[in-house]
């Protein structure tokens, strides 16, 4: 008898595992399902499962479904390798099933990657059929079989088509060489470490496993701002490693190549892509990257932006450069994806007819017809850069004989970098959703693009993406790219479930602050259209509201003392608004129509304008900030009462995530609304900006060691001061004079990198509390991004109490203090 | 105003802490509460805290009020150092009390380390008082206070008095200066590392912190088989450092020593116990100590045992040994612990008439009068050796001129040593309660006895004991020390209400596990008084019928082809019954009185005696064995229903423990009943015996490279042989031809302590499960100890399927194989 390679070894030790839950399985836990779903769905699971095809990704869905049923129904399928004469799981392409059992009369017609669930009865036997159009389908048809009994759907008599609407669906990962990842926020790179190949691939092995059970095709493995090594001869083979780890999961590698290599790697003097050897070199290191991997994806081509070498050297056009590559690919069947994101970023903020977001249109429109068929115009999908309120990228309706993919920011640059929950999922679907208007019926983006990209820059921490409840995004970017009609909340009920399991309190709870998080993020950070408010030159995590203006990168939001907004209008302004078809620029153009989320971004408007939602624009900014930074507060009370419902790894890393952004969220509350109350001089109808009852600032306390500095920019601290400690240990003490009674003492202190300083809380004389500021968080400075809450709740405070903070400096790290706060509860 | 030095640090860390439960925390988890007792709790407990003195115990006692009520309430209490004008609790001596606040009229008489919780009312204030004879007694009464919330008793309007039953609780502990634990099974020593105390006390004094809960007052902190050195003038610091820190928790460090100390460490020519100069050298030796200890609570001395020195070198008795030193200790208070652990361990088998039973009676009970007053006879439960089965010693109704101790083995030696649940606290109560008839008033040995003592041997490991469930074991003896009217049942609620909190369901589930456990262990090894049937001169841990017989250990039980037993008759036996008074000796003479438990150990009974119980001896062997395992089986399913109820580290590491242990189960219910079976020659009247339907020896199975082996003895494996692998890789395959079904298989492999093998388990060539056999098990051999279940679940068999196991020896591990077993489930 035949033995064949099943990897049983993974799944027992999985199904088995008395580990705990660290993320690590994301939404492929296959956990023990309960009863009563147990015994029925073991009474429809047949005991055999058979893949037609004993090879590549059928191998894999038949070991993946063997996997998930032992995992959630305790039991082993036997493999056999032909039709038994009992029920049975079958697994196989139409033309398999075809010769093999022609007696199921499987006749359909699916697309590439489309599968067929079905149950066909013989007599007392019933054959649960995964039949696909290629043997990557029938790995997704399993998957979706899998996904079925955990989330408790039926299995019994099956009769289901899908297909994905896009034939690519890829995830670009900003990885590297090196290891380290470009805009990464779990770890370390899974392929890339001191430029060669990881030695061990597993993790990209698990990787493709959770890409192919979204139904994604394909992994560009190295950053778009490309080493030029990865073209080097002697570097391929190490790019052919990772793509044996992703084959027998359908993953096709892709790789990403800066446009002066045939000059920097192939020793041309040149790298125009209208130079015949320019044009031999390329076809050459194709052919020779397709001996080394033969269903090799593609390339991604990041030129002429952000200082990357492109066809601007040479006067020739975008559209020249991608074809030199795409033609090269050709004859292997490979893909160019050419991204869109070409902008100036040296302009003029002084002129306010200049621009950013008319860039991508202003780059492209003009070269529709003239890319090749496979050369794909990749379009991020707002005009600027994944913030968190964009119209739709006018980009999308304007090049209806080209090749489009949309490419959506997984990893959370702009969004928390996974320390906030944010849910891009609603953000997305409000750019696929959106109508362009560009014919008669509509034309919304998601039916006018032909690819779908996500950059995911998952890496080497158990989560994958640096937190458990982020992962939603990259389960939501992979089911967007099979179907764009998919609502937020179809995808984050799946994904919870699969996740967190089907208890309803918990899928609820978890549901509903992922879908409120979007907003929720918009709301402290930058509503009305304001884009991000962050620190846009640095670490685009912290705010800092001044960051964007002055500058060349173009990112203005051009707030003043009277008003905010770039006026983008086609009257006044930019004329970015005349990018879209009329019926959007109209809506756009006039105040009347204009969204209210998008004001800002369309229009420069005085502070006292009155929104449609009534409120005035400072208001409303006020009111966002406080309201966001509250909702956040309520997650922690939210996620708290799931305590005993969740595994405790997952349960006590998302609290401590939870508990951190509210603190973040209200350092965002009040450095954005300072701003604008010290830009406006309008102060609060609410009376809160400005005005913070039971807050003592830490240079107001009696110092013994510290220094008061200024903190830049100064709405990063209250009071636009801190205090520094210049020796080895300094104190803050003050006096409390309030009622007595039990209260939470918040203290906001500063957590660099560099070092761990400690700090102990003292109550005349009593050790309350103390800890270490041991956060990794992107900042040397203090500011905003390093400014950090610590609440100690359950505090008896007298009269005449003297509070008093010792800190002690670690390394750079100087222990500084920006407030207490004295909370009532 | 003063700084106090509140060990706030550990207690605000231990509160939020984000860290799995380990078990490290043990029954003073401090968990918080949940509704509505948290708010009833709240409103209760005032929030200043006052400790009348600043130092020592108290000072514990004020910290531990501050940490306990933290975690549970959430709350920081406000140590201040004189009563408030507002409510507090507050703690001092009853002297203290006197002094500080006269008006409340504390009068009490209280045993040294008694405590009185009292509820005082002063007009709308009320002040929760824990006061006390001694210091001592104020932490002990903290901490009961702490356990009444955290057990949800009520705290209004307290007045309860207690008292300690016997002023001496002290733990043993055996470890050795090299770090090992002689008998120890949760890691490596607390106290000792490479000839001295470790650098880092914390584990030491976190022990303090758990023994003082419990009120236990003092702990050996070295082997009584004492290492001579650690008398030596340069070792001393050390044991000072380890008393520093039991010292805040009033632990008082004792020292086990070697009676020939004068000589080996203080250079005289004898330790002769009546020599002036050895008498002048232990006064010396004690000034020394207590110079370094001032506290030092005294002396551990095993003597004339086990190869140890002793008097007898001399003609000297132990009166004379112990006498000696106790005088030394005397002027500074402290206290000489004699074992009475001395038999003679190459007694001649031949002689019916020798009995180790008789020892200690033997050697002890004619000195009766002659110990001096802090000279205490430290007396093991029952006359062996530790067995899951015996009497209470005769010798503590025959010393009543003499302080007596009893010693209980709370390390689990011969009980599974922490791999098996068993809970001896009800085998504790067995002896406790029983009557010796000493004296026309009732005599139960608790009455009898003038101190505790526990050998506790805890370790490094997280669990402290090497397992969650044998905590309960160290928990049970320091209740009972201060407390032995206490119940089993009471002592397990409390400690599975303290260790893993109030649901009803996880409470009542393993109390019932707890409390039948005892009774389990010794159905599936020696039931009828037969003892544990173990490894007598090896582990002490596997299956070895006849290792107690044919040597000079004496823990015979006399099996032979017609019986088993031990006559210990006084008309034909050894005459052991005779040391008992009257009462008792006429009951244990008579066959129609012994009781079933007993008979074994007491008389010599054929086979086909019918006992009390209605079953001849024979068969109550074989059904005592099987209820044994199917019981243990049955834990595993009771604790499979806490899943999700306990917090994820603990249910884990018990389940795995739980399943282990019943595979163990099986080994011994075979093993013995196997033994038994082809002693007698009787046949189970059940048919269960050597009759294993679906079981396939692995000797009788298609054998590559494996060789069949016979295992000593040979009841250790199924037909007495298993097969071992010589060379690289082995296999040993079989044809299944029952019926198509579901099955589980149940391979039984070894798995002993030199190198991890490794396990395929293939099925018609598909890989079903393998394993790594990584388990530390304390055998290098092919026997019960090593043989280990592996359970594979939910597997569809056919007739003809080939089943096919492969085993790849390492190191001195060889892969062996016993059976595999078909299991219709």
């Amino acid at each position: 008898m035949k033995t064949r390679n099943i990897c049983a070894s993974t799944l027992i030790f999985f199904a088995f595992s008395l580990h705990a839950e660290t993320g690590y399985k994301a939404w492929l836990r296959y956990a023990p399902l309960d009863e009563p779903a147990l015994t029925q769905y073991r009474q429809l699971t047949p005991a055999v499962i058979v893949a037609l095809s004993d090879a590549g990704p059928e191998a894999s869905a038949r070991d993946e479904s063997i996997r998930g049923l032992r995992g959630m129904l305790g039991r082993t399928l036997r493999a056999e390798s032909a039709i038994p004469k009992e029920s049975a799981v079958v697994l196989g392409t139409l033309d398999e099933f075809h010769r093999a059992a022609p007696q199921f009369h499987l006749d359909a017609n699916l697309a590439a990657d489309g599968y067929w669930l079905k149950t066909v009865a013989d007599g007392p036997l019933h054959y649960t059929v995964v039949a696909a159009a290629n043997s990557r389908g029938v790995l997704y048809g399993a998957f979706a079989l899998l996904r079925k009994i955990a989330l408790g759907e039926s299995i019994a008599n099956l009769d289901e088509k899908q297909s994905p609407t896009v034939p690519v669906r890829w995830v670009n990962e900003w990885d590297n060489l090196n290891g380290s990842i470009e805009r990464g926020y779990g770890g370390l790179s899974i392929f890339w470490d001191n430029l060669h190949a990881r030695e061990d691939l597993s993790r990209v092995n698990d990787y493709g496993r959770m890409l192919a059970s979204l139904g994604i095709n394909g992994c560009a493995i190295n950053n778009v701002n490309a080493n030029p090594r990865v073209l080097a001869p002697d570097f391929i083979p190490q790019i052919a490693r990772i793509a044996d780890a992703f084959r027998p999961w359908g993953v096709q590698v892709a790789i990403s190549v800066d446009f002066a290599s045939p000059q920097t790697i192939g020793g041309l003097d040149t790298f125009d892509p209208l130079d015949p050897k320019v044009a031999a070199w390329w076809a050459a290191k194709a052919d020779e990257l397709y001996r080394a991997v033969p269903d090799l994806g593609g390339v991604v081509l990041k030129a002429d932006s952000e200082g990357r070498a492109g066809p601007s050297t040479y006067g020739r056009s975008h559209a020249d450069a991608a074809n030199v590559v795409a033609r090269a690919l050709k004859p292997h069947g490979g893909v160019l994806f050419y991204r869109g994101f070409v902008y100036d970023h040296h302009a003029d903020w002084r002129n306010l007819k200049n621009d950013r977001a008319r860039a991508a249109y202003d780059n492209f429109h003009d070269l529709d017809g003239k890319f090749d068929s496979n050369a794909i115009v990749q379009i991020k999908n707002g005009p600027i850069d994944f913030q968190i309120r964009e119209p739709a990228s006018p980009l999308f309706g304007t090049l209806p004989k080209t090749q489009e993919a949309i490419e959506l920011q997984v990893t959370q640059e702009y969004m928390g970098q996974a320390r906030h929950l944010v849910f891009l999922v609603p953000m997305w679907k409000d750019t696929l959703d959106f109508d362009m208007h560009t014919r008669a019926t509509p034309a919304p983006v998601k039916s006018l693009v032909h690819a779908f990209v996500g950059v995911a820059n998952v890496g080497l921490d158990d989560t994958w993406d640096g937190n458990n409840l982020s992962q939603a995004n990259l389960y939501g970017f992979g089911r967007l790219a099979w179907n764009p009609d998919l609502s937020a909340r179809q995808i984050v009920d799946e994904w919870t479930r699969l996740s967190f399991g089907l208890d309803r309190k918990v899928d609820a709870t978890i549901a509903e602050m992922q879908l409120s998080s979007t907003r929720t993020y918009e709301n402290y950070t930058g509503p009305l259209g304001l884009q991000n408010l962050t620190d846009i030159t640095g670490n685009h995590y912290g705010v800092k509201v001044e960051a964007s203006e002055n500058n060349g990168w173009g990112q203005w939001h051009r707030a003043d003392d009277k008003g905010v907004g770039m006026d983008r209008t086609m009257a006044t302004g930019t004329g970015y608004i005349g990018q879209y078809a009329p019926a959007v620029a109209n809506l756009f153009e006039s105040l009347a129509t204009c969204p209210d989320d998008l004001i800002t971004f369309l229009h420069h408007v005085p502070y006292t304008y009155q929104l449609h939602s009534g409120k005035t624009v400072i208001q409303s900014i006020y009111d966002s900030h406080y309201e966001g930074a509250e909702t956040v507060e309520e997650y922690v009370r939210q996620w708290e009462s799931l305590r005993g419902l969740i595994d405790e790894q997952r349960y006590n890393q998302v609290l401590a995530q939870l508990e951190y952004q509210a603190g973040q969220a209200e350092v965002w509350r009040d450095a954005v609304t300072t701003w604008f109350f010290r830009a406006s001089g309008i102060p609060d109808r609410k009376g809160r900006v400005d005005h913070y009852p039971g807050r003592v600032e830490a240079e107001s306390m009696k110092l013994e060691g510290y220094n008061v500095v200024d903190v830049t920019p100064p709405e990063d601290a209250s009071g636009g001061k801190a205090v520094s400690c210049p020796a080895a240990q300094c104190a803050a003490t003050f006096r409390y004079d309030g009622a007595a009674g039990w209260y939470t003492l918040h203290v906001e202190y500063f957590d660099q990198m560099d070092g761990v300083s400690h700090y102990r809380l003292l109550i005349n004389g009593q050790l309350i509390d103390e800890w270490g500021a041991a956060a990794q968080l992107p900042t040397r400075t203090l500011d905003s991004t390093s400014s950090t809450r610590r609440l100690i709740t359950g505090i008896a405070l007298r009269p005449g109490d003297q509070i008093r903070i010792e800190g002690k400096p670690d390394g750079r790290e100087t222990a500084a203090l920006d407030y207490v706060e004295i909370l009532q509860k």
